[in-house]
């Protein structure tokens, strides 16, 4: 089978580096974050993607300061200098911020386009200590259309769950951005040969689910917080497309896709299709088939 | 915190080999198998995993090859030969063999203990060809309670879908037994550093569900099949215990586990559990919540 000319190419940049929290410190990670957005779309990116809480940083101490950070969607600050540089550069770019809607606040990944603002996905998965001033998101798993493909979300502690890829898959989702602050958690998350945790399970979701996954984490330490790098972005067989960043460099990765390869089953075997062969029959509500009956012995 | 004494401890072996397909190899593989398995058990193993189809092979060339292969559960010569075996050492075993049951052929694993028949899985996710043969597994996935803890099985092509830890995690599993006939399949499903993707799915599965797995793989070569080796048997928070096992070697894993770790919620941080954490609400059957629905914008 010849190859065909990519129908949907796109070079995804994912963009590591280090916000620090604190109100002193917002303007400068918000102008950091797009200079390195900015260097990723000269160097020919059309789809950036930035760390979750990119302009706030994530170590919050409380409540109060939490909400100090916060901001409305899609009328704030952030979200308009980010939709300005999609429409500036045509580009999309998707990245995390501190949402504040009435008096909940949220942990929002926001998608901007060409033409402004495309949407917003509500970190359903909340980690540590983001539980005391977060609200669980309510938006459920949005896929979003552009002119480029169909965009989902996921924010960091979500790919731990394996129903979220899933359900972002399910809805046709090509490529999953996946703003993270992946954090170090004892007992350690490495393995000898430098990936996290969490890089395998980016990994794994994208192989099971043929999806793209750009994943883009921060760096550094922030008050009690340390966190992992490892930003990568897999192809739709889940495999790392160049390389997997390390713990601790501002670094863009970039890789040329199609995202039409999301869009046909992976040619694994003459006889399976990896959406065809789920049991949906058997999985009811992921409770479990005759839960609570005897099973034939 | 101390390290409280040890409630369940088992010391888990998974044996890896290459059966050869062929009714004139039957009772050689079974005889090898158990060979294996009795090494393991003088070397104190108290819970042992055989491949999948570790009596027979796989590459079955048509339907009628494999009803010659298959046997009914529990009162066929691998079970009766499987439940002496566990009996006389007072061991559990897990293995996988073809079953048949009427005119239906079934991948089937049984798990054996001292007391003889515990219960069989019947592989739910079925490969390529195995579909022009056996009947997709229409027990569910069951999780037997055993004197030394609730064991799950799920057999191969299953790690694939996250569904399938998930729901034997979700009714209490505290070790899955994982016979499988890993097969090569191009694009390479091997990382520079020699794991396969389907080690690193297992790991994933084991980490997020925290869970043990014991993964027996097959090696080898039969007819135009080739399998991966890669056996492994996982901690509750995923990282292999011990070697992962290489692609062509005949060996035997084992590693000492306390299945009660598998009842304690990680110790991540302060404000997580993984279980506690999923938000079924947003499952909604796997479909999505507000599938089709708009998304507020």
């Amino acid at each position: 089978m010849a190859d065909e000319q990519p129908a949907s190419p796109v070079r995804v940049a994912v963009v590591q580096f280090g916000p620090q929290v604190g109100l002193a410190n917002r303007e400068r990670n918000a102008e950091h974050a797009l200079r390195l957005a900015g260097a990723a779309v000269a160097d020919g990116a059309t789809l950036v993607v930035l760390p979750e809480l990119a302009t706030t940083g994530f170590a919050f101490t409380d409540r109060a300061e939490a909400y100090a950070h916060a901001e409305p969607v899609p009328d704030g600050p952030t979200v308009t200098a980010w939709a300005d540089f999609a429409r500036r550069h045509g580009v999309h770019l998707a990245g995390g911020l501190v949402e504040r809607d009435g008096v909940r606040l949220y942990n929002t990944a926001v998608l901007v386009g060409p033409d402004g603002y495309v949407g917003r996905y509500r970190k359903a998965h909340l980690w540590d200590r983001e539980k005391l001033w977060f609200t669980p998101g309510d938006v459920g798993f949005p896929v979003f259309d552009t002119t480029i493909g169909r965009i989902g979300m996921l924010i960091c502690w979500d790919i731990w769950f394996p129903e979220v890829p899933r359900l972002l898959a399910a809805q046709g989702a090509d490529i999953i951005c996946a703003p993270s602050n992946w954090t170090w958690t004892p007992p350690p998350l490495f393995d000898q040969s430098g990936l996290c945790m969490a890089a395998y399970l980016t990994m794994g979701a994208a192989h099971v689910n043929n999806v793209f996954i750009a994943a883009a984490n921060r760096t550094g330490a922030e008050r009690d917080t340390r966190y992992l790098g490892c930003s990568l972005i897999t192809g739709t067989n889940g495999w790392p497309l160049g390389r997997v960043a390390g713990p601790d460099e501002e670094t863009v990765l970039t890789a040329d896709i199609d995202l039409a390869a999301a869009r046909s089953a992976p040619i694994w075997s003459r006889h399976n299709d990896l959406v065809r062969d789920r049991r949906t029959d058997l999985y009811d509500s992921m409770l479990g088939y005759r839960l609570g009956q005897a099973y034939p012995r």
